[in-house]
């Protein structure tokens, strides 16, 4: 049963863990640094769909299969599945679980949709609200270009600040009974929306880092801990400039330093200079794929030993953009333990 | 802690209270025939917003700033707000919830959301996950018409089957701890996406139909009841066409027979003749103020004991009509019983 230890963490009593995990990956994120963890890598990103919602659905629900696979479950085995896109009315997933056929919880929490899923999964399995749980989430470099920003076809610039939308999805399996052989999940941080007034949905790492930082923040203080009891502090995707912000930020605000410790998806996912991506990637499918691929692989081998996927999302849209609007940023912060017996 | 029986239904041992609830309407749902029962009516659907999202969002922030008073609690008391809306990423809570400084669970779960969020309300309190929980939705006629259809301009024609988009907000106040003299949450069945190839985005009642009835027979399967144990079986916002197919297909496909029990949000909310609405009311806010206005009124004075509370969400988006694709249907399921102690 999870159990609140400061105001804003839930540890989890019975350690739920994450018997099945999958990532997939469009061409670019498959030529990145992180190439040889991912499960899948297609080579054509429309995944020969008539679409690119239509591919990033395709996309979603290959992580699901790959995942249940993994895990040697079956659809009928799950009593949740917790996911979300970026895309209008969150279509990406609907269109990906339709035919599923399992219960289906809809999340939106933009970018921090793994985290917000696995936690949820985490609270669901812990408290025995459900046995087997679905956490996963996607997003697509095409799909949500025209949505968010410009036509492909336009051939517009990109700012330096500007991320790179991962095209990739990622699904975890949470068990409520806890495996000692698989990473587990110990503890969940639900973030608070901040804004502090960034206007530029060029630089969404900006808008995000204020709510990573009082998460993590949130985190370290309800637990009593410092950076240094954790292996890695991993952030959703803040890219650069949201990187160095958060750093700043952390110290600057709360005397917290994470340098040492820390790292971000955004920028583990891509080689930003050689592949040309700005300041990193971004979307659901960003912390999604770098942490059910090299991060769960990482655990497993005992490689690492405690991580904290703090996954942030910008809760604009192009709507609240163009009214002249700033961008809500969230986070919300997963704690991940490795098997307690490597094998 | 939250116990399952049967296959989908979660029933909550601890039977979480509503503790404060509230529900604010716009001007054409306030002259309907529940209007004495909300808590607010704005005469200008403007709320004296530049935008109809920012319209949107204010009317969110009443509802849930008026709950919030009613249960004489403020917003540091509660440990996490769930919500989600209509609109492209959900701005209009976001945006409405970005000052209230709460944990926030972004949901998606289009017109369904109400349910979605009291169910998921109903598992962290009744497992102490959390003490105070708030669920809560919105939705608004002129940032939906003009997201989902025409711009309001164009003055386009309604076909008979449409249904108007509530512009009505409610929030609900969950408490872990058991309040004899208030409503209470009993049990959660969410539901599984059903898509059985309806393609008109203006016939949405017929989409959610097939959902609401798999919802309501998996629910009444697992609690080994039938329909006149419960005073009603409230649908979310079928409309006049999609309560009549609920009603044959529980029939046909189920054999259960709902009708002397049934009724519609989206029928209660306006006079569908009167008010020129068409098939009846829809959007998230039509279930959420209708069940915290005149249905909560009903169970604090002991005339309904047990309503279960199906709402139902179309899990399309114009991007997916236009692409040709059907409307995958969703219904969640709650349980709420009239208070221990009616006074």
């Amino acid at each position: 049963m999870a159990e609140r230890i400061g105001t804003y963490t839930l540890k989890f009593t019975e350690r739920p863990s994450i018997i099945g995990n999958a990532a997939v990956v469009g061409k670019t994120e498959g030529e990145g640094p992180l190439k040889d963890y991912f499960d899948r890598i297609f080579e054509d990103d429309t995944l020969g769909q008539k679409s690119f919602e239509k591919a990033e659905s395709a996309l979603q629900m290959e992580a699901v299969t790959l995942a249940l696979q993994k895990a040697k479950k079956k659809p009928e085995d799950m009593q949740y599945i917790l996911g979300g896109d970026l895309l209008n009315q969150c279509i990406g997933t609907s269109f990906a679980l339709r035919d599923l056929k399992i219960p289906f919880l809809g999340l939106y929490g933009a970018c921090s949709t793994m985290a917000l899923s696995l936690g949820l999964a985490g609270i669901l399995t812990d408290s025995k609200a459900a046995n087997l749980v679905i956490a996963e989430t996607s997003s697509h470099f095409c799909s949500a270009e025209r949505q968010f920003r410009l036509p492909l076809e336009y051939g517009g610039q990109r700012t330096p600040t500007a991320q790179r939308t991962a095209t990739a999805a990622g699904a975890s399996i949470v068990s409520a009974e806890h495996v000692p052989q698989r990473p587990c999940l110990e503890a969940v941080t639900f973030g608070r929306i901040q804004d502090l007034g960034i206007k530029d949905a060029n630089n969404m790492g900006a808008a995000m880092a204020p709510a990573a930082a009082e998460t993590i923040a949130n985190f370290l203080n309800d637990t009593k801990t410092l950076p240094s009891d954790y292996d890695l502090i991993l952030t959703g995707d803040l890219g650069k400039v949201g990187t160095e912000l958060l750093q700043e930020l952390l110290l600057k605000d709360y005397h917290i330093d994470i340098k040492d410790r820390h790292n971000d998806c955004g920028l583990l996912l891509f080689d930003c200079e050689a592949q040309d991506v700005h300041a990193g990637g971004s979307g659901c499918g960003c912390a999604a794929s770098v942490f059910n691929s090299y991060i769960m692989q990482k655990l497993l081998k005992g490689e690492l030993s405690k991580v904290l996927l703090v996954a942030t999302g910008a809760l604009m849209s192009p709507t609240s953009s163009l009214q002249g609007e700033s961008i809500p940023g969230i986070a919300h912060a997963v704690l991940v333990s490795k098997p307690d017996i490597v094998q």
